[in-house]
């Protein structure tokens, strides 16, 4: 196989502006957020439609050449960054929000749409798309669908897959499959999208998604609270799920995570005395409701009960920022631990102290002179732990092995909401039986034949016909 | 291949009593709600666990004899009704609660617990298992899982699908794939839960099950709407969606199924004047809210946006029943138009005014003798249809036809939540594309090889090796 007769007729297909090579394709970003190893790819393609995903998808199957399939670049798996020989296939130019219907409540947009331009499209309508998390600005929905994205607000709105009423995704060979449902509910056989969400680009390529919105809610309330304990945390989640209707958000820090926060972006505590967990909690609400009141109401029952020894609640939008910026200010962590390892995993909440007492153990005899910032989603199980530096490669992957094999002791998942990608392909059997990845390899077979789309992601797929550079 | 070889061996392997035939195969109930077409099986299997099932499946799947599953047997699309030559494999004697996690709200539960025995299992804790329809007494959650069940809190809650944390599944060959996670968020690599909900025992027999459950919500309110039109009913459903956070059922009802309802169950209006279409709202909370203020304050708004006309709010819980009665009286309304045709379709929600007046003027200029009653949940785009008696079954036939060939112009589903099964097998093409169908049998090929696993359901699969008798 000539690989310029393949970029050639990929040029002659798509036209010179939506094949980058050479210098024009150095100019470009076309790695992901996790530092994982990248090839420059063969040509970067930048198709226009679904016609053009397709035409593109065809050529390259016919080639047998491999291909990269990239939205926003946010990911944190490696998934989306070129293997030597690829062709990386962008979806960034299939930017269209091609329809909302403001009475029901749904839009269909095209893949390469950001999360942030949704979420501002739909603000106007008096609906929200209400997804999130930091990567808002950058990452694209067809990304979302395609690694099931989660974020902060999974405890009220369930994460992308729930968000998600229709697909529309490319094969591999370049077959189209619409399945762009604008109703929760249809029941007419298969539910096959859900086979393409979640599945890292490995089975199909997302061009277009039907979303279910939700009514935009103006009123929202945060509070920060000093808990004496974990189980003191767990009896407040449950409190709060029962009485805080709008509950979205509940967010836990343990104390070293806390400090270290407050310390890099060097701001003063906000309770007056130190606890060993805190908790974020955020509620929102629609017109009609006192949400403040109803926040007050709940920290003061959940005082009562001894869940909460000291709490401010934000008075502005404001002092919410604050309150928010001690949780996500991730960013800063990462490059203070760097070289480090983020962890993304979760558990069963009533296993999850336990789990973080045995990994904090197990991390501060092997490495204890790193840093080991344990937080995350509380109310959906998600752990996130930064572990850190570790200049010897060495060394951070023996930390992985801890951490993964400590998780799957606890019958945890290795990620909750990042995805496997490259990184964490090697540590899959921690959270999946030997049965499951059998048959997930078979419908990669099955749907992938030639093995060309995103191969080597999520598990290793032998793939002998490389195109000869 | 001799059956009665294939009999000897299951009862060798399960013992006499869980193996029926004969006399005391008659007098057990094999036949599903729907009416359609049943022969006897050559045996009733009653295994008591998982690994019972494993090894009935793999005998059976040994000598290439079809097995129908069988869950609480109120399907309405006759799956799980034994097709001639097929062994019958009841979960019913799987009916243990194995766990429930009052911390994290979550339950471990064998696939042949009926859903009201978790529902008030559940209450006892302090949680709810928020599925519910009106088989809640019979049908099984494993059947729940296996045709992805919708019901009346779908608006709220959400499908089963939503419900389902994990998993366990017997392959037809007997293989066991275990995915009983217990937290929301596990993408380490496919999520193959997904394969088996909604694929009405086609893939696999859903042994356990993992599920969400939520707080116990004890307020409760409701209220019926005189609604102006249709349009109203939209502002009025988008009205509820912002304002009531506890909004729970939002179902639509035209005056005929209204009157006829009224009629059939012999009582009064509760409204004074009629109305074209009629609405019935109800909200859930916990403790701390005051459900029936919000209530009050979203009808007043109702009235004053002319969304509204005339409401009542039910004061009691036995005024409650009475209001919901005249949603839920459905099986008498069936007895009534018997022998009829029973819809459950779904459709964007803002075409579903014209759809309805286009099916009313398609029927009753087909069919000006009998009764089309339509009502549904309008939360979620799904439509109920009542229409018959149709003496002839040739007319029936032909009104089905009539009915999905409008929904599927619609883009609609012609089953929004009841299923396939067999009898709206040759009528999937109006709902899914030729490439859909065509992945859907490649999935049943690659899990299910022999073709073992309810053959004929959801799509006609050519089974060559049924058992000579």
């Amino acid at each position: 196989m000539n690989p310029q007769g393949l970029i050639d007729r990929l040029t002659e297909a798509l036209g010179p502006s939506s094949v980058l090579t050479g210098e024009r394709l150095q100019l470009r970003q076309t790695q992901d957020w996790s530092g994982a190893q990248a090839a420059q790819p063969q040509a970067l393609l930048l198709p226009r439609d679904t016609a053009e995903v397709a035409v593109a998808l065809r050529i390259c199957h016919e080639h047998g050449c491999p291909v990269a399939v990239q939205g926003g670049l946010t990911g944190l798996a490696g998934g989306a960054n070129p293997m030597e020989g690829e062709i990386a296939l962008s979806l960034a130019r299939l930017d269209r929000i091609e329809d909302v219907d403001a009475v029901a409540g749904t839009a269909i947009v095209q893949a390469g749409v950001t999360l942030e331009r949704l979420q501002q499209h739909c603000v106007e309508l008096g609906w929200a798309f209400p997804l999130d998390l930091g990567a808002r600005g950058s990452c694209q929905l067809g990304g979302n669908a395609a690694t099931n994205a989660g974020g902060s607000r999974v405890l009220r709105y369930g994460m992308m897959r729930n968000l998600v009423l229709g697909l529309e995704v490319v094969m591999p060979d370049g077959n189209v499959l619409t399945m762009l449902d604008r109703v929760i509910k249809n029941n007419a056989g298969f539910d096959l999208k859900h086979l393409f969400i979640g599945s890292e680009g490995t089975l199909g390529v997302i061009t277009r998604l039907s979303l279910a919105l939700v009514p935009r809610q103006n009123q929202q309330c945060t509070a920060l609270c000093g808990v004496p304990d974990f189980d003191a945390a767990l009896g407040l989640l449950r409190h709060a799920k029962a009485s805080l209707q709008g509950l979205s958000a509940f967010e836990v820090m343990w104390n070293s995570y806390f400090d270290a926060s407050l310390r890099a972006h060097g701001k003063s505590a906000p309770l007056a005395d130190p606890y060993p967990v805190y908790v974020l909690v955020e509620s929102v609400s629609g017109d009609g409701a006192n949400a403040d009141q109803a926040m007050e109401a709940f920290l003061e029952k959940a005082i009562e009960e001894a869940f909460v020894a000291d709490a401010v609640l934000a008075q502005t939008g404001a002092q919410q920022e604050e309150l928010w910026s001690i949780r996500e200010g991730v960013s800063e962590l990462l490059a203070l631990a760097k070289p480090c390892a983020a962890f993304d995993v979760s558990v069963a909440i009533t296993r999850m102290d336990e789990m973080v007492q045995r990994l904090e153990e197990t991390l501060r005899s092997a490495y204890p002179q790193q840093q080991h910032l344990f937080f995350g989603h509380l109310g959906d199980g998600n752990l996130h732990l930064i572990s850190g530096p570790y200049p010897d490669p060495a060394d951070l992957e023996h930390a992985e092995e801890l951490v993964y094999s400590c998780v799957g002791a606890f019958e945890g998942s290795i990620s909750a909401e990042h995805g496997i990608g490259v990184v964490k392909r090697d540590f899959m059997h921690h959270s999946r039986g030997a049965a499951e990845i059998e048959l997930m390899r078979k419908l990669k077979s099955l749907l992938d034949p030639k093995g060309i789309l995103n191969p080597g992601r999520v598990f290793n797929t032998p793939h002998e016909q490389l195109p000869a550079l």
